[in-house]
């Protein structure tokens, strides 16, 4: 977002198939929570195009790729690295010195999907948990964003988008945008 | 959770198979960020007993049960009903009413999965969009709950665990629990 740390979100791991739909929510709630872009593995095609198809449709700035070599990526990271998992430290603890690190240099938000291996435990500034229970690591990227950007993310506005939907209290409103 | 608003979470529609996982995130972020109670479809067990297996190991209270009538439940309930849509009201714009409106009279949450009959819009006393983007119901819940209790659900203590996620800086630790 404008004005804001600039973050990017790395999902490790991906079974085609079994994972489609937690690499693409991943991916889209990244998107629709304040990040500038997605870094899945590289046999998430199908999860890309379909959050580059959503991007298209209702807006941006975002981008998302595939990529072969996360772990160098985590490794080779020129700013901070957060890595989101249960056995971290309390999210509360520690939210305000990650926001405060983030201002200055990009976040790299680390999303994993089964078994994370010990080097990306250590690669990490900080381990992080969204409570210390198992649920769903696309939770844990909602809340971590939300607390991270102080909800300003809500108020974000979006660019290049074919489509909008306008708030309602019952019912569904969705207007072509016309930028021209 | 104690002193907190009651709430229930219930899930409508379930494909066996395509939607087992989200299912499943939908229950373990419920449980995790505070709700008392989740209800899934009756087709649907599976999900079931993965979050009831999470609960034995890892604490209560929380309840999860299957239900075939899960529109009943909505258009009978006693309290308020919050039905999270891409399409409803931003949450930052209603969240204080809905708190205020949940200290005495049980909250009802309604995820959807795919398409949403016009009922439960109008049956929920809310429609709350966590952005007006499309995402991920898991997020929507997860970013709802969090602002809905502001962050206690992160202190909550837990009943009954077998075992505890001991929170770390590096690496994983997990003691077992001898409540005797």
């Amino acid at each position: 977002m404008q004005n804001e740390p600039e973050v990017t979100v790395v999902r490790l791991g991906h079974r085609p198939g079994r994972d489609e739909r937690m690499t693409t929510h991943v991916g889209l709630t990244a998107r629709a929570l304040g990040a500038d872009r997605v870094v899945l593995p590289d046999n998430a095609g199908k999860s890309r195009d379909t959050i580059a198809d959503i991007t298209d449709r209702f807006g941006g700035p975002f981008s998302v790729e595939c990529s072969g070599s996360q772990k160098a990526l985590i490794r080779n990271w020129e700013g901070r690295v957060v890595h989101l998992t249960m056995y971290g430290e309390r999210i509360q603890d520690v939210e305000a010195d990650v926001r405060a690190a983030s201002t200055d240099a990009p976040l790299l938000v680390v999303v994993g999907a089964e078994k994370v291996s010990f080097d990306v435990y250590e690669a990490a500034d900080w381990n992080v948990g969204v409570t210390n229970q198992p649920h769903s690591e696309v939770a844990g990227l909602a809340v971590f964003l939300d607390r991270l950007f102080e909800g300003r993310e809500l108020e974000r506005e979006w660019e290049g988008a074919e489509q909008r939907v306008i708030p309602k209290a019952t019912g569904k409103r969705v207007e072509s945008v016309d930028e021209g």
